[in-house]
């Protein structure tokens, strides 16, 4: 297993607790209090050199004391003793070490310098090392509590199959107690703190794994390992197991106070953001939606294609989950027309098409509402459904005969998403659940839960991605000039003008006179970046001496604002148009690496910020996807009697562009075609500037 | 008081019960039984042909035989004996009905006629009718039950000061058994149905005068009745009461299904929003949302202007609330630098900036949380702040000193809002609720309604909208053609080119020499709209041999594409350019009336629908705010340097457009200014073209 080296961290068969305290409500008594009382079954060896026993348990003076092996150890020590811990640690052969000590990368400098050796230092002797700064984690399931937390006052975790992985301490146990306080059962949680050796991206990976767990949850602050990160969303995927992520810092204020929490450098959010939507994990805002999602996704009925039939015995709760629906982007298609016309000779007055609103009818016979569900199931086919009975599914007079006709429904359906809407005291709602059946008093967010089962069902059904071969091409040696950058995207097959860089003003109008159409003259000269601005590009220009006088001219402008620059030349270019200016680009992400970007020109990139970004390297038909989610795709795709731009162009120097970009190392800084412009359907695209920035490009 | 024809709906003195049942389970039982446990005072008139007494009270057989006056009537009959109850109602001198019978405007065309005449019937007569296809209501201060909803099975409404205010009867008691459920006060409920008579603004607007209610909240399918909907929110403004609305039917599902469930025509859904925000109302997606603003706004604190501190023990939630205020648009300003300082001498690890984490050390010494927390107050001078304490909060060996500490700090600042997320058992959560705290498991939800409560405070703190005098201007007899459309803007004030129709080239050619810049000729006939689809519109003319031929082309093209049509002639004007193209316009809504509009031209518009509105009338700080909201507006504002636009004059000119809208009556139809070219800053805003579209511009 790939991530299996995590088994000693959340599995051990014995361990060692240094700093051990006979105080079961101090940090180094919590874990041995915990521990003992849920039965762990390995030896607990606590380690403390002034007592001969601890909770009961014999204790040793120091680690190297302790007889046989230790599988695990819990460093529970002050900051000053923490780097000798870990020696003894690795002394002793301990595969992981769980680090509660604080006081490093998220303090200072210094800090983190400490924090590094201590990793360096695990790393070599093949040690997994949780933390340091982290609350802990549990594995309920073999009593396994290596976690100071104060969170098991109010219960134990409950069995179940839901996971949880959590940057931060104080916030992946909230997530539990909440859990735990809606009967959701959690029984591994992992919390990460400073990450200096064990990741996130490896918490979820060993849960994607593990045969116990069916549902992960995830709260992140920043990705540091994106190999990790990546490995462990795709196995997941692969094994349909749904991600649901919290991932904060997406505001600049958040972002901030995240770097002071757990050391974390956020990173670009929407590079996290575009990073979790293409491996098929589902990023939501708040911890109730969190839990929704997990609620629901135990049911493991991951629609694709997903649609939803509501049915209702109140038309306004009906109309909130159509809007609800739609803004989520879940499909409600009608009712088919004899199935309305069915439902319509039992209820005269009711809306049959979906929403089915039975109205209150139903009230006087309940049959009714067991009719339009199933007619809703059979017929509509609706691979979701949500029922909405508000209080009267609490009512104790009709709730019993409600549910003898909810349950022969169900059971016919055993492979649809079904939920009740029903409201009322808590006990009323826990009989319907422990029924079995799935209970939001809030319409909106079944809708919210059932939307997202349809997004993990169709990231279950694509193919791993598609990696294309990187494209290689070499890299000029120092910073290209746009000749030399245009030469570069025309290696990697992405098209340029049939343009030539010349010399005298007397080449420069052949040139013109050979392509046969109005000409762009473009300054050349790696010294001066915004040509535009000193006078070194002129446009439209047509005959002989409008082309030698141009020439002359930015000569002279560029001799008068940058008298000591090299001059390469001027490039003469066939002036270009019809088309839709667009701009593509990479850069490299400091976590993942090369990531490629989309964007309409003008207003669209510069005022809206409507760009799509994806990691490099990527196929033909996820760069399409990327254009076609832009806001202004419509501008491309023909709005207003505009004719069709040649996408299919587009999307293939994109993709060309991405799979360079994977190819190109760590010297390739970015890539910057800006406008490369799209022509009409079937007229390709033509990239008509270019900027390659190296890493070792310091201008002359 | 404005809305007080509704006091012998809400808060009658005596009640009939047309078609009184036996059976307190039935339509016309349960009025009755409910009325009866719940002690309401007057005398409550069961009528009913065929008994004597009806659940132990004397039944007459028809309304005509009860003796004295009766205030109000349930109607409980079948639909075909509904308009003689409502004959015999008005024939007693009843001054309000609630009608339970359904059947009507909801079902089809001929429901509708017999909904119209019932309502004609009694608005003749004085006699207010709620309903027909009512749910009823409930005023519980009195006992006042008439409603057939079976939501008191668990519980009857709390004391509170929440009034509920629903076209939907069974959302309106799903929205009240939920408040109940919550623990929150909801003592008046009304449901409008059909509303042939009395609408939800009346309602709304009841409960904004009651002396009663601190708090109102809303649901809507569709507006009917705008001035009575525009002055109950104005009343609730100006009084200080927090209006928070669900209106649904923002999808095209939506509104479908809206239509066909309270027979409400949903409207236009973006001026509906245009006019909530203008109104001061809060309109939210969802129903816990709802209750969650209902809840908070109880303290009656609606700070303006809102800021928020956090002190949270988990630095993760911090980065959360903090991502979650900056979506929401609350500001989150830092602790001044002083306190900053004095925190971090009490706990070194702390990040005192905002979110304050005062981290786990605060499970070591409690006092520390009161010290960060009275701090945050006191030094931070935030409005509104989130203590964030997750289980810490529920653990019964830490909460007793923590509401010490707390207790200390927030009776110090009773005037700020201060919201306690803790999560715990139901029991743990009761007792912080008992002790005066808001409570909130999600702290993202707390940031929502705190959010909201700086929503109505802005809207509290501004002067009643001014509604500036309509201009007048008289309207076309026939439709206006450009030039006739360009001289009413003129005579409201706004800039047109100067600009002259021409009836020969010769004419045409001496304008555009007078004019001394290069102009564009635009045919114009009432005939022809799409001018320019046929050549009738030819651009950049310079030299009178350009105009000349310019001229005589238009003018062949014109007979060659439409022999018959009237051309006018051909309008001469200076081309303009160095500006930003935008449009202003008016359409008449059909609930609202005139609303103006706003957009950036091309794709703004065509693409992004990026537009704001308002209704008309109103003045040029509204118009400006109105363009400020634009997504599109850093291109007027100077954008990546452009020059900054005459956002002033497009403001006047918007205004101004909407004042004549005002004042034109039912005849306007609609005005579009497209383009209106707003120049640089100091240069104005000039229409370039026009189109007035009247009621009986039938053309010839």
């Amino acid at each position: 297993m790939a991530f299996g080296s995590l088994d000693s961290l959340l599995a051990p068969k014995s361990v060692a607790v240094l700093g051990a305290s006979q105080d079961p409500r101090r940090i180094g008594g919590r874990p041995i209090a915990y521990m003992l009382e849920r039965d762990f079954p390995g030896p607990i060896l606590p380690v403390n050199p002034n007592r001969e026993t601890v909770q009961g348990l014999r204790a040793w003076p120091r680690l190297a004391d302790v007889p046989g092996e230790v599988e695990a150890a819990i460093i529970a020590v002050p900051a000053e003793a923490a780097e000798q811990a870990v020696a003894d640690c690795i002394a002793k052969g301990v595969k992981a070490a769980i680090m509660f000590t604080a006081g490093f990368a998220e303090v200072d400098e210094a800090g983190a310098e400490r924090q590094a050796r201590l990793a360096a230092a695990a790393r070599a002797a093949g040690m997994r090392l949780l933390g340091p700064n982290t609350l802990g984690l549990f594995n309920a399931r073999i009593g396994w509590f290596p976690i100071f937390s104060s969170s098991f006052e109010n219960g134990w975790p409950r069995p179940g199959r839901i996971g949880i992985a959590s940057q931060s301490g104080a916030y992946g146990t909230h997530l539990f107690a909440l859990a735990r306080d809606r009967g959701l059962g959690t029984p591994v949680l992992i919390t990460t703190g400073n990450e200096a050796d064990v990741t996130l991206g490896e918490a979820i990976g060993w849960l994607a794994e593990d045969e116990g767990t069916d549902v992960i949850v995830a709260y992140a602050e920043g990705v540091r390992d994106a190999p990790s990160f990546l490995a462990a969303l795709e196995t997941a995927r692969q094994r349909r197991k749904p991600v649901a992520i919290i991932k904060v810092g997406r505001s600049a204020l958040g972002a901030r106070a995240a770097a002071s929490h757990t050391a974390s450098l956020a990173g670009d959010d929407s590079v996290t953001e575009a990073v979790l939507r293409d491996a098929g994990a589902v990023r939501v805002r708040n911890t109730e939606e969190l839990l929704d999602i997990a609620e629901v996704a135990t049911r493991r009925i991951y629609p694709c294609p997903n649609t939803l039939g509501v049915v209702t015995i109140s038309g306004g709760a009906g109309v909130l989950i159509a809007d609800a629906a739609d803004a989520a982007g879940l499909a409600m298609p009608p009712m088919p027309e004899e199935a309305q016309a069915r439902l319509k000779s039992l209820v005269p007055f009711c809306n049959p098409a979906n929403p089915v609103d039975c109205t209150a009818q139903a009230f006087n016979d309940l049959s009714v509402i067991g009719a339009f569900a199933e007619s809703m199931l059979a017929d509509g086919g609706y691979a979701s459904a949500i029922a909405f009975f508000t209080q009267v599914g609490a009512s104790r007079s009709i709730a019993p005969s409600l549910r003898e006709q909810l349950d022969r429904v169900v059971s016919r359906f055993p492979d649809r998403l079904f939920i009740l809407s029903v409201t009322g005291p808590a006990e009323t709602l826990a009989a319907w659940r422990e029924a079995g059946y799935l209970v939001f008093e809030d319409p909106t967010r079944a809708v919210a839960a059932v939307a997202a089962m349809g997004r993990f069902g169709e990231a279950f059904a694509r193919p791993p991605a598609a990696r294309p071969e990187p494209l290689a091409a070499p890299l000029p040696t120092t910073r290209p000039d746009e000749v030399e950058a245009k030469r570069l995207l025309e290696a990697i097959g992405i098209r340029v003008p049939e343009e030539r860089l010349c010399t005298s003003a007397e080449e420069a109008a052949d040139v013109a006179a050979a392509l046969g159409v109005p000409v762009v003259l473009k300054l050349v000269s790696p010294d001066i970046v915004h040509k535009s601005d000193i006078g070194g590009v002129r446009l439209g220009l047509a005959g002989p001496q409008a082309v030698r006088s141009a020439y002359d001219e930015i000569i002279a402008a560029a001799q008068r604002h940058a008298p000591h620059a090299r001059l390469r030349g001027v490039l003469v270019t066939p002036m270009l148009s019809g088309g839709v200016e667009c701009l593509i680009g990479v850069t490299r992400d400091r976590v993942f690496g090369p990531v490629a970007m989309v964007a309409l020109g003008g207003v669209f990139v510069e005022v809206l910020r409507d760009t799509a970004l994806r990691l490099c390297p990527f196929g033909e038909a996820d760069a399409m996807e990327m254009i076609r989610s832009l806001r202004g795709f419509p501008l491309l795709d023909g709005a207003r009697g505009r004719p069709k731009a040649d996408v299919a162009a587009l999307a293939a120097a994109l993709s060309r562009l991405s799979r360079f970009a994977a190819g190109a190392g760590p010297r390739l800084v970015g890539v910057e075609v800006n406008p490369i412009l799209v022509l009409p359907e079937g007229r390709g695209a033509v990239a008509l500037d270019a900027v390659v920035t190296l890493e070792e490009s310091h201008a002359a």
